[in-house]
């Protein structure tokens, strides 16, 4: 056995609760210690020496190294104590928090059993629920379409499809997204994400200069209301995009600070070296190297206040539906509890969703955030489907090593993509392959959590690294392949098939192909990829029909995909 | 290289800020690959790609199966990218949020590099300084010493140095305490953490009816006033008991609560199942299984504020310097950081130490609490002073194993301790061994943290378990151990001392024994423990004169310790 490798840490990942009488048990194995067998040795904590029942626990997932054993418990006591017992043969040994023993003394437990002391209700992360089966829709405002045609749109520097620049200006708004809603119903849209629309000089408006107001190149704040409204009569949820990390030098508390100094009572709010900021000398903090976007002191409890005050009102003034959190990793700790706190006493089904690259499972503790925009399941798609450093076992195991970052919830609620404003389109990253677009947005489709197309994807969007990934929308149908356009829309449809809520998931290799088995309430789907070179037999569904398809005959082509669902056994 | 052994988190007690500009990193590798050299490869986040500068790490910490390597940087940007370059001879691989790889490409590094995104200041642990040079002294109350002789003692059951049952009262007080504060200031313990003092029922007071008010078996408000002000003028900080998990039946919210059922106003303060709490039908959730001591609902948004108030009254009123925190794994995280948002907010160096018994990482990220009762230390040195079950390599590996659970600052407020109210007197454990018992504080002085000596530890106090060790303090000094005493005074003495202050720690076996170095700002202090049958004899000492030691001749006899300081090379 390899005892390197074991590794289990109560309240955390590896233990959690997912409802106020169920919690969740994993512990990490080697690989290639498949046939050690592990049991589950709990009971109530208190009385634990005297007292312990036993569960085995499976393996449910693997990634290049290692094995995870689960197991999910119903819990009478809410006080669980427990140890692991392995059995390689004959072989016995316990795991406990002094790690790998031949021996396990209950009497002396209470020192070294691991623990879930009690479950506390507040302390369990709830799911917001809408997100299981939400495609998301992302949309960079100023590329997608424009509606308001009164507008005074002498800002506007290129027309409508031309070469982007990092400073050009399209003419694209909320209207446009308004009018455009039927479409985004047609295709099958839960929720759309809008990149920043609030007052900025920018094209992206990631530089913010005042806070509650619609940017009049997108519109009035009216229009946003009005956007929601229409959005929600379709059932289709609107995110916006809180950018609390930094803002626009042109913030008003900026240039009180820039004209006052110390004097001015937003002087804590920035971070600076000094009485003023002083763009020549590069004493005061901003995003990455743009002088223009002044960080935001999120340690700041003024500045806290105001962020709050903020996230509040659009909840409250046009009932938007959660907040992406730009570069939320730079910000506080203590500034996201305090945010949680607030939204969701404000609207409880709010989505919090961090733009996290990383493993964020710090902010993802169920007092943070909800979810993050998944980047690490893009790079594993690149890996896979584009770059081909992965095959579909490497691919496989990646997908279990992210998953076993975070807690049952979390992977619920993540914003998987393939591709955003920040990133080259991934559509183009494949070498223009239909196919691959399509088995790669399959595979989002079938993880836990909600997948997002960014804007156009669906009519295979070309696009190189910002700006050139934000190219406007060609509404032209004339240009779009159809079959590419409805093949998107059943995968998004097929989003809502109750086998794909919850936390049942099985990512594995098969004959070079990649499978994912997702499983809930009685009913299973099935997807197979296969991006060998070589047509692949599935001969466990022979006979059967599948869901949905493409370079599909008898057997599954190279850079295919195919779904099935069926009843579980 | 053993692949499956290393182990690096982002944000975690494996990388946290420890300043505003420092931040410490922590890879963890297997025992056996103490010939890999590992340097850390960091850049400034934004510009990684292009330019990294790179350290080498130092094994650190050693624990039975693997090494830890650490370092310190000191930043100017405070946006850390990093991986780890591990070379084995020949070999060069690399250690990314991908895992370990034969190539690294920093072209592609913002997808998997391991980063700390931003210190931001409020994220950042600070350290209770005081902490680290305080000896505690933990008083039972009631059997400490009674000052108060004009009381009403009807309630008193024993005579003073009766034996302890479960009920009996000694009449020990809150003036008997300030009575002997010279006594304790003789001793020079700089601490002094009581067991509950308010009203209460029972003679621990574990079951609180009135959190507001001292019981008047103990004294009165008045009297804690006093004895705060007489330790502060001492320099002895007052650190009381929080008991905020559960309270007494006679709560009179409980009461209200078994009075008027769900019409009360109180019904979510408490777990219960139906209208009324009915001890018959077992309806209500309780500490452990003592059903006259209902457990509170942290949960409860009313519950929370009526606890934080107490919290905050006894700091305003008393003075006090600080919470120990009963059964407070059982209660709710977000209760705590509520907690100690508001304690802290009041005055900063409070300190929060909580009871648990096991690894409390969940509960020390910085949101919480500051440390913990280090139960785990007194389990090792159960294990090697008094069952002998550990020998001096397995206790370094053991203390090392601890010290790595958590970050810097917070084993800096570890209350590190022998033996408490809740477990058998540690000189009884070793069967009445001097030696050992005085072996074993010099080792709790030598670490992290501050010491905690049980009230009476100093006179060799006997007990088994509760109420066995809670016996009354017999202050007949004829029955005392004046050279043990004198030990005792000199190693309190010591934890003043410059080199035991900060992080700096080595802890090793060497030829049997066990040897601790601390050291700081050019000074270093080194103990030695000889628990084995031979005498020692400590070479690289030779000539030197001992700061302290026990057994001691020109070697080191069996159950002795010796401790030297020096400047720092």
């Amino acid at each position: 056995m390899n005892e390197y490798a074991l590794l289990h840490i109560p309240d955390s990942r590896f233990c959690f609760a997912v409802s106020e009488r169920e919690v969740v048990l994993r512990l990490r194995a080697a690989k290639e210690d498949k046939a050690v067998r592990v049991f589950l040795v709990y009971g109530e904590k208190y009385g634990y020496q005297n007292r312990q029942r036993e569960t085995e626990m499976e393996i449910c997932y693997t990634d290049r190294l290692y094995n995870y054993y689960e197991k999910k418990l119903t819990l009478t006591d809410v006080r669980l104590a427990y140890v692991f017992r392995l059995e390689e043969g004959d072989r016995i040994c316990w795991f406990s928090e002094d790690g790998l023993t031949e021996t396990y003394d209950f009497q002396l437990s209470f020192y070294n059993f691991f623990q879930l002391p009690y479950i506390n209700p507040n302390d369990v992360m709830p799911v917001v629920q809408w997100m299981e089966d939400t495609v998301f829709y992302q949309i960079f405002v100023d590329r997608f379409y424009r509606g308001d045609w009164v507008k005074d749109d002498s800002y506007i520097t290129m027309p409508w499809g031309g070469k982007p620049t990092p400073k050009n200006f399209a003419g694209g708004d909320l209207k446009g997204i308004t009018e455009k809603l039927d479409y985004l119903q047609k295709l099958g849209v839960g929720g759309i994400y809008l990149t920043p629309i609030f007052c900025s000089d920018s094209n992206h408006k990631y530089d913010i200069s005042d806070y509650k107001r619609v940017d009049p190149q997108f519109g009035t704040n009216e229009d946003l209301k009005q956007l929601v409204k229409a959005a929600h009569s379709r059932g289709i949820r609107v995110v916006l995009d809180a950018v609390f990390n930094h803002c626009s030098e042109h913030l008003a508390q900026f240039q009180d600070v820039c004209r006052r100094g110390r004097k001015s009572p937003y002087h804590s709010w920035f971070v600076i070296d000094g009485d003023r900021p002083d763009r020549s000398k590069g004493n005061y903090e901003c995003f990455a190297a743009c002088d223009y976007m002044p960080k935001l002191n999120s340690a700041d409890p003024s500045l806290q206040d105001f962020l709050l005050d903020v996230a509040l009102y659009w909840i409250r003034e046009a009932d938007i539906d959660g907040w992406r959190l730009d570069v939320s990793d730079e910000v506080s700790h203590s500034f996201w509890r305090r945010f949680r706190q607030a939204v969701k006493a404000e609207k409880p089904e709010c989505l919090i969703v961090g733009e996290n690259w990383h493993d964020a499972y710090p902010y993802l503790m169920g007092d943070q955030y909800d979810g993050i925009m998944n980047y690490s399941v893009t790079k594993a798609c690149l890996d896979w489907f584009a770059k081909e450093t992965l095959d579909a076992k490497g691919m496989a195991e990646k997908l279990n090593s992210i998953l076993m970052r975070n807690i049952w919830q979390v992977n619920q609620m993540m914003l998987n993509l393939l591709d955003s404003h920040d990133t080259l389109r991934f559509y183009t990253e494949t070498g223009k392959n239909r196919d691959r677009l399509l088995a790669a947005f399959a595979l989002l489709i079938l993880l836990p959590g909600a997948a997002c197309l960014y804007y156009g994807t669906e009519i295979c969007m070309e696009g190189g690294f910002d700006p050139d990934s934000r190219r406007c929308f060609d509404w032209n149908e004339e240009h779009w392949d159809m079959d590419v356009w409805q093949a998107f829309q059943s995968l998004i449809a097929l989003k809502r098939h109750p086998a794909l809520r919850g936390s049942g998931i099985c990512i594995a290799e098969e004959d070079g192909m990649l499978v994912i088995r997702r499983s809930n309430k009685g009913k299973c789907v099935w997807l197979y990829i296969n991006l060998t070179k070589e047509e692949k037999l599935i001969p466990e569904r022979a006979g059967q029909t599948p869901l949905l398809h493409r370079q599909w005959g008898e057997n599954l082509l190279p850079d295919g995909y195919v779904i099935y669902e069926e009843d579980v056994k």
